[in-house]
């Protein structure tokens, strides 16, 4: 095994570069995983751009394709060289978080086992995946095998995009017969689109302006797709839904705007399910929240983890029910990840995800 | 029957007055009710200083407890003279709202069949029931028995008060084994002290700065009871908690304060279960919100109604599970009803909750 | 209107025909239906063959698709002349199980307003749907308009197939990723498959040896068919499932072997979702129960109604999500009721079921 | 530490004998816990029995309060000399059941993740409690340390009988206000009516005929018993409750006698939760099934387990919401071992549990 490998470091505010690092040790319950692919994610730019405060010298990244190059000495059920995903977020399985079912909030070390995102380590707290090897920890309740015959551009949404998507269509609690309305169309939108039709929404209204993204927001299973820019999006849906409004809204962006938006359009009685990273205070208005009276739930819900979450989201993939593999619209080798960085975090050429190959 | 009825009837802001008002004639889903005792609600105080508009006119109160009347002709199942109560919302029943379990926001008539709060009627959209007689609408679905060896004032609660406060901790979802925190400790904020307790919480943190409502909230079940007015109340709960926080915390005031205090002090993936009237727009203060990636859940709830909530809260009573006659501070007649509003609108007298007998 | 219409009568064992009655009066909450399209349904011919009993005289049937024709005093929201459909279960509304979110167990009028079954009306305790007009009690609560652009045999399998067969999924709460059995693919079964799909199971092993209906299996969602008459479908499963069981199975014929079947297969911790009409006791095997310690559910359910429900299926229609016209593979005239009764009731020429028109 | 210790040997059918066996090694992820109080299991006497089988030469028991003696080389957040008491369940954490929410059919280690029973350890698959020393796997997903100032035997219920008893209700869904019956007051049935008074049920029918459990019952909350060597208990509980029937019946017994009768006081759309070990097959009467149609759910559930399950039962013990203390009635040295499997086996002297210290 080489000693050293290239990785996407975060230097400091606005500075990504890629440099090169040793290879991790392989602790007891650790796998090494040499990656096959990656990708670079909405919450890197904002890590980027400073926005979201890491560790200088970290490796960036939490969207691991690979294979497992070194299992750690307690690992058991797995073997070198098979192909795995993790996910973006690795969940130790033992804190008081995971035992109560709340494995994003993972706080094993801590003194109550919980902790704020404690689940998010890869390129958050721990060396992340946009580099040649990886260090996955807790590997028993992390890796997951991919099944025979998936490429790894058919997975790589799988570890955070996907999961996070259907995730806001899931803690929305979408029901057959729901009407569903998903605010903005980016790639964790478009997965959110997705997971409401998987979950059988039968009116799904997507928010968005960009004209690719509005049309494969209908192939990801939009039935309308209504344009902000030019249309006022709350008129717009209460006149779709012939002033019913929704039964459940998805945020997927993380601006007032939508949060707003996605709270105006939900009947009284039905969730907010919001995914968006915000930035900023949020304001509930008072009519909108039927001055706390409208029995409306507003649920957050950070990207599911885990092996057992990565294989239900990889059987979707394997049973043709979605194919994410449009939301990748652009590759780079590692080599070229600033360049990528570059692309994705201007949001040019139409970008909406980019495969990372080292 | 008497043609003529006293009723304590909104004016104009600042001015509810006992007057006279013609009994109403009984339609045939309808039951006409004659009170015995009823009480005022924290929501008529809203209405009399003109914060919530209500039609001029119309007799105020939404907790009857009295005796039937006379039935309409298609209302099958009770008979003249039971002694019965109706809860303070009361769904029709056959709207889409109630067909899904969501009966407080019932849009009975309306082209969808939501409506928000549309299940509170009582002196909010039809007559209410501090008066000689209340002309109960869809009485088959909301007409609730009582048992017998109660007396009007142990039931009293039922209608609103412990329904409400009950519906935070069961919103909250609290488990056995849980810690919940309980702003402001009013009538319904210790009924929903009452709720946790009775649903398994084994460490309730009341909060609260007036010493008779501190001394009743244990009687209640609190644990805990942090006087806000000496003690930062965030601080004082992560103390309590030894820095780990609730899983549950039911707002129970409706102040940005409050509100803004119980998201603070949920753990990671915990609920903050809303009861609150609100009078201003709220600020969800990104910090307190985890950036939207805490897995937290935000829920308000109107009071369940409803003949089937009505028996079993009841039946809480009954069982000797909860005694509420503790929260009955002051007692008057009907004719005196327009000094109950002055003493309870200012608080005075240490005043928690007033009965009024016709 | 005609004073005289015709009807299916239940005459005794055996005996289904076709003969005269009143067109029945219409109290204040009930509408009148002229019948533009029913079906037959299993439970009707376990009714002919005396299996099941009703009242001699009783018109059979419970699947209407109609035009109001006349409409109760108290009936607001409707129009005459509205295409509508009403479920095969027409709950009150007002019932404590109505209240409790169990309309098919609706006991309005009852004491404890519980009763087994009592949601289920038409053609078991009141005159049926298989006539030239049908009197749909509680029509507020059960009345649900059709669709613009839908025809009648679009949305004939909501008030009962669909209904009940989606029901199997949603009871054994399926979920994105799930692996779902489903046992007999006749109408239910194949609703059931059909809903499995809608939720997000993805793989769906339909059981069934009928080589027409497992055609039709894969069309409305099935991976995979078992023939259970040259495989044995416990080892079957297993099989395709590499031994790990399936998360959820539905029972959709109502047999001791398709019960223990589905109970053989399902993982631990998996469910049960039982949808078939028993005629025997049952018999638990203690391994395939794993002695009682194998978290398992059992879940029967009965068909859910009630116009909300009748709305969410229609929309499923509407919304192109699912296309039940397959399953009618035989045209009746209502005069020729009895001809339709032999051919359903005898299986014949591959019928799944009729459409019968007045 | 000595290199030998006391333990309970199981040799063969109906021998138990209190042996010597090698201080096991402690791996990586273990902890070996010096055991300061156990006790002896129903289970374990089917075990004696030869009714359930087990590996000769095993070391039986499966409810362990002790302190901590040595840490595994990667087990972090534990100090030796902590007190702490484990799960009779004792998941990994990391299978593919434990990711599910459902522990304690934890495959750790086989293909799937799933494992009937499969988180049942101690004293059935490795070595159990009822010795000088235990050795506890996956140490940080399953070692809670016990509160200062309660003493062991106020915790010893918890890694079994309380958590047992308690998911009786929670698996029940038990509500405020709900009616629930217990069938068998034996130390699981007590505390399943325990937890059902903890969960707001107002209505507690516990089924029992001798005294002393009886009079226990109502100590545990139970607010009428019915003897059923005296009457019918179907009888006396439909008789209770007015005809209505219960809302959830837990059977804590594991015969075909009390799981049938559990069935057939159920209200319509009722649970019957299952807490019994059996040993026959099951019957279910077609009538007591609503042929499939009352929409019942009968669910079977394994104790509960893992550190943070523990927490909230020694929560529910510290904030004196309940003392299970009067359910030790004999103790015994470890060296008596022997004599204590004669008591209890034979149930004599009006044994209920007894605590075994070494």
């Amino acid at each position: 095994m080489a000693q050293k490998m290239k990785a996407a470091i975060f230097v400091e505010p606005n500075r990504i570069v890629l440099d090169e690092k040793p290879i991790p040790d392989v602790g007891p319950l650790d796998a090494l995983i040499r990656i096959t692919t990656t990708t670079i994610c909405g919450t890197d730019v904002h890590i980027l751009k400073g926005e979201y405060p890491v560790a200088r010298g970290l490796t960036i990244g939490h969207e691991p394709v690979g294979v497992i190059e070194k299992l750690g000495s307690a690992v058991q059920g797995y073997q070198e060289g098979q192909r795995v995903i993790a996910g973006a977020i690795t969940p130790s399985g033992h804190s008081a978080a995971c035992l109560c079912g709340c494995h994003s909030q993972d706080g094993a070390g801590t003194k109550h086992g919980f902790k704020p995102l404690g689940g998010w380590r890869f390129g958050n707290t721990i060396d992340g995946a946009q580099a040649e090897y990886l260090l996955v920890p807790d590997a028993m309740t992390n890796l997951s095998p991919i099944p025979d015959g998936l490429a790894d551009e058919q997975v790589l949404m799988c570890p955070d995009i996907m999961s996070t998507g259907f995730s806001g269509a899931e803690s929305g609690k979408v029901r057959i017969g729901d009407t569903v309305a998903v605010f903005a169309q980016g790639p964790i939108g478009l997965c959110a689109t997705a997971g409401a039709r998987l979950m059988g929404a039968t009116t799904i209204i997507a928010v968005e302006s960009v004209p690719a993204r509005m049309e494969i927001a209908r192939k990801m299973g939009a039935d309308h797709v209504v344009d902000f820019s030019k249309v006022d999006p709350v008129e717009a849906i209460l006149e779709l839904t012939d002033g019913r409004g929704v039964d459940v809204a998805i945020e997927a962006l993380g601006r007032q705007q939508t949060f707003e938006a996605a709270l105006r359009v939900i009947r009284p009685g039905g969730t907010l399910s919001s995914l968006g990273v915000y930035s900023t205070d949020l304001r509930i208005p008072l009519d909108a929240f039927g001055a706390g009276l409208a029995d409306q739930t507003i649920v957050t819900t950070l990207c599911p983890g885990g092996k057992e979450r990565m294989r239900r989201l990889m059987e979707v993939i394997a049973s043709h029910r979605l194919d994410t593999r449009p939301l990748v619209t652009h590759r780079f080798k590692l080599d070229q990840i600033e360049e990528a960085y570059d692309l994705f975090s201007h949001q040019r050429d139409g970008v909406l995800k980019v495969a990372i190959t080292p």
